[in-house]
């Protein structure tokens, strides 16, 4: 028997139109469906844009999207039985690319409208196309690589309640206040003209698009963890919040390296989710859950011979940081890309392939003053040709007539 | 036929009268031996405090440690034509405790005397012995928890130039001046007092010793970095500063979680490490190296099912953080002590379990604003007990009649 | 861009309706599509017996099957270029069960129709079967146990020329003339009485079909292999035989254990490989191949804390064989059925495990006369329950009072 | 504190004159030393042939070697409290080659002196001789390969009772009887002439050298199995026969191939083991156990890249054997010999990478009748080039001026 699919969209029309879609997080929005712990089923879900960013060869769509709009999630869907205090348990029992999108993207946001890990380094808009090929990927724009896919849920969790909501806002309105006009700005606050709050109308639509928990950062619910381990064979224990939990998911990504340093994002896509959901009772406060806890797949891909960069808080301008494990994962980062450089890379094909392929970023040392050291874990089975370094140096493998389409700033 | 023993020491004799130690980076140490390229060869090394340490149930020694003592590192050793620019290619063949030495510590300092990355929660001294077991190893002050050893050494590098060493102190000098008198300070400047320059003597060694960099952090040429990773069966590419190249070792690990986050430290020993040099001829610009790259060992712990805590860089007081990796890891690991103590761990024991056992520390999430994601990686093979949350909730396995011996600041 | 489907199977159809199907191999089986090096396709298949094995709690299907009928295959596909000497590269990108159809089935043959590895102990038809969760199967006639798919065809190969075909049958006649009248027969000769030639038709058909091999055991172009590591996201290099290679698959088994000792089979089912092919020319000569070769996928079950069961040529009865590896391969069968009947399983529950779930037959010893050391590798955590030996003794977790149907011979 | 070691071997003299040693199993053989459950303890052994094959460019050795002398076994040793019917747990804590000892030795017996699995292509004595570096090993006979090493002891088990060994003999004797003057013969007969039983002297070893049983073949107790996961790190349950257990170990292997194909035999060595017992009451009956179990080791080399090689039960006359894994596994070991060729590795060569690495050797089909199919996997990592197969086809990597020695028959 196929499982039942919950939640189906139609990626011909606008997310805006499906009631059971929503982009902003707030105990309000109405369950579009509900089901019993111990069921499984299938909830089909946009791209983190909402179809936004097209199978093209021209970045004008990565640097002219509203980001307010993002991120487009199926759901809430509501468990009998959960109430706030459980865990719920989430099995991840598979998880890829509708039938008819075999793709998906992956770019740099311009600085001037979203930036990223690296933006001083690539302040414009780029972007690569990720053709996908049952478990493989592999790009028109980044030749030489191609590597079995470690598919996840960028976004998943439960709606947080009123209380906590609260002291959501309450927190990054702090911050922001710090540096109120700062581009771009030091946190993404609640907007409501262009939120999508699933099956509320009027004023209660209205009310809680004012309010609404905007969905870039992760939250103590979980939401945009971005962890790539969250993969298709994974269990996940979720803090419940609101009676029914309110369980939603988006920005599905085929593949992704540790940080997600691209921003936009991952290889992102839209596709379909086939989960089952239990409940612990009283589970957060009998295991001290304060954040999401999970157990990896046992089917993962299997790369084991890495090449690892190495990379300490002092910045690329050779100023010391104090124990700064972000300073010290970007040298990291751009000692990989560098490395990359001399095999006939871009530096935009490079941070495409840390942003993309299955790399891990470990926090290797955090004590001993005053530098962080950070570690980038490069696939080395994922290339055409050995990247391996050795005696006889690097070969260009690649020829360099094939880059990523960069689109200025207007 | 066994390779040769370059360097021994003597763990019942002070470090400080062993010419083939030194505790501090200086380019006119003089090396203590020569090897070719192509030689396999064994060096035994202090642990880092030289034997201060001291196999009992008191953390007084922890407590009591000068710091500006460590680290006694074995060497430097000369490989023929080695050459600044060159890479130098270090395979660790092998690496274990001294067979008259089956032990090692693990500890976290007084808050005033060198703290640790959760100094704030665990602000005295104290400290854990674990026993070597062959492969494994266990303490006799935390129960229900033993592992395989992923054995490393802490601090491996090579020698900087003097050019470089300027641009260390400089460097390092500038951020302490940006708070002078802060406690613990935010960076270790040379020392004289307590500097072992190897086999230098005189002005030359006073002169040396006033300038030599700490051993402390982790810089571009390596040296404590205490990746858990650069373990034995490893290969490591080193740049080359000076003629002959230098290398140096010590701080050996029987076991570290990424991170090292107990700082005193993962389970320290005295040891020997057997090792395989070889050079790539003016590898640092064939191949755009700044900082060490290495591949990981064919040969290391197979642990592979984990309990995964998330943190966000919202800290423990609720306060938001911006894209803070080290307070998104920070809860991970606060998140998992909380969970262990539910089985009946102390907090201490919790937190040298996740200083000691192969936890890994991963960068999850660094674009999300504003808050990073970290998680923290806890093996549940490890335990004697099964770990993971069920619908009954956890048992007590650990009676909490045992605990990390704690010694009081005077 | 989805990938064209270029064989289609309707499962409420009778396969030998289906002209792009074929259950024997013969030179002149014509090509059902032809494609490019380089091109990735689909091709959906029937489960091997095509359809007559039922989702129910009844073994009489397993017990009547007319074992003549199978396996029906899906092609022949031709590729462009193709030639006898050559080698064909095919990249398994994806395997799965037709979404309509999320179920296999197990069973053991009555020893009077086709038997098993160990018919002696199982002599009667049963069946279990298991649904397919996304990744993930479990069997309402065997509680306790749930894993996830090794999934892979059981049989796939290119069409063999007429010379081969000649041998093939030359050989295997000559063996079943050792002993013509024994039940079962020593192999399987052409019957063409329920044979299904593809597109051939007539006197064409008639005669291919009195010739045709059967596809029942595994031959020089791979065939029925029953490799459960030919899993999706593998490469196999498979011999050409005929100009355009002529390519079919079947006998999908969404999990296997190592030796498929259940015979009818693995989890059998019907479904979809997503493939790209690509040609080595003249490969068989320039690399000595004389049976497909093939790489393992990077995407597989990360099951690891295995139970290893030894088995030695001393048989059930005591007596002793002289360096014979299925009679230590079936001892440690059959010491893990012992064991497994411990905790609760029925012998034939645990047969069923054997067959079904990622059991790894290892040949471990070939030389130490007189005998043969085989291990069974037991997965323990596809368990629900602790299997491993604890002092205190086995618990009963399975309560018995669910086993496999059984049909007793008519 | 360093571990007891119990046993000492001294390789400068004759392993008949340590009365710690013995080379047959018989019950009477007394216990050397006594250990209680829980305690670990140090045991050091010859290589199997206690000295006799050197390390030297000469198969002589190999060739002229009474292979009546054969096992060297360090014991037995006594575990107070063990009782028949338990079962002893064994942890292997550490396994390595004793320090003086830096080397082992592969060969191919003469088919007219013990022969092995391809002795009808490889007739003549030959050998290679093994260097070992840390967890490494490579041979100056055979070029391009190195690999970390899954040490393990081949032979290890406990005494059995004076009614199995009776049951030993009878059963092999019974099989020698149905072709006695087959040469070599089917089995290995109690031959007193060589036996060393240990403590035992005057009548009573003389008696019991008359009845020991050889060590050659695995059996019930486990003994010389040659498995080569039985490695350090692993944990073993062996079947208890006699009060006190009496466990005996020996013929230490630094690396070796599933099968022990070459039989004169893995990498052998002498070396240390570091080892833990401790007892199940009654295990044997409790779990069902007539061999011993084992559960394999967390630390073990993760090579992960295989190439396959397939074989079929017909042999290399094309002559049709039934469901026959031997025949199958040959042929898997001979194709993969003839595709190592096309690299320029001579046959030998082959074979002894074959007998070395840790190759598998799976059981893939024993139902299909009548054809086995077999595989073998072939690291691809262990070598110094890429031994894939591509378009361009092989190159030779290996320019043939190296090979084994080889000693003709006299």
């Amino acid at each position: 028997m196929m499982a039942e699919t919950l939640i189906k969209v139609d990626l011909t029309q606008s997310a805006y139109t499906n009631e059971k879609v929503h982009n902003r997080w707030h105990p309000d929005i109405p369950m579009v469906a509900w089901v019993k712990p111990g069921d499984d089923f299938i909830v089909e879900t946009y791209d983190w844009t909402g179809g936004f960013i097209k199978n093209n060869d021209s970045a004008d769509d990565v640097r002219d999207i509203d980001l307010t709009i993002v991120h487009f999630l199926s759901g809430p869907i509501g468990v009998t039985g959960a109430e706030p205090g459980d865990l719920l348990v989430v099995d991840l029992l598979d998880i890829g690319p509708k039938p008819e999108s075999q793709w998906g993207f992956n770019g740099f946001f311009s600085k001037k409208n979203g930036g990223g890990f690296l933006t001083e380094h690539f302040p414009q808009a780029q972007k690569s196309i990720w053709d996908i090929h049952g478990m493989f990927t592999s790009s028109r724009h980044v030749p030489g690589v191609q590597f079995a896919g470690l598919t996840h849920p960028g976004l998943i969790g439960c709606l947080p309640s009123k209380q906590l909501l609260d002291i959501w806002n309450e927190r990054e309105m702090g911050l922001i206040n710090t540096d109120p006009t700062r581009v771009p700005p030091l946190a993404a606050p609640p907007f409501g003209a262009t939120a999508h709050m699933g099956q509320l109308t009027g004023d209660a639509k209205a009310k809680a698009a004012a309010e609404g928990a905007r969905t870039v950062p992760p939250r103590e619910h979980g939401g945009n963890c971005d962890i790539k381990d969250l993969s298709r064979g994974s269990k996940v224990f979720f803090p419940v919040y609101v009676p029914g939990a309110g369980l939603s998911m988006g920005d599905l990504h085929f593949s992704q390296g540790d940080g997600e340093i691209t921003f936009c994002g991952a290889i992102e896509m839209a596709g379909r989710v086939h989960l089952k959901v239990d409940i612990i009772k009283d589970g957060m406060s009998k295991y001290g859950i304060k954040s999401p806890i999970f157990k990896p797949s046992p089917i993962t891909p299997n790369y084991k011979d890495y090449l690892i960069f190495e990379g300490i808080s002092v910045d690329e301008e050779g100023k010391q940081h104090y124990l700064d494990v972000n300073v010290a994962y970007r040298q990291a980062c751009l000692n990989a890309i560098e490395y990359l450089k001399k095999f006939g890379y871009s530096g935009a094909q490079a941070l495409a392939i840390l942003g993309t392929a299955p790399v891990q970023g470990h926090i290797s040392g955090v004590v001993d003053i005053p530098n962080s050291c950070a570690t980038l874990w490069l696939p080395t089975e994922i290339f055409d040709f050995d990247i391996n370094p050795t005696a006889a140096g690097p070969q260009k493998f690649i020829t360099g007539d094939i880059d990523l389409p960069l689109s200025p700033d207007l």
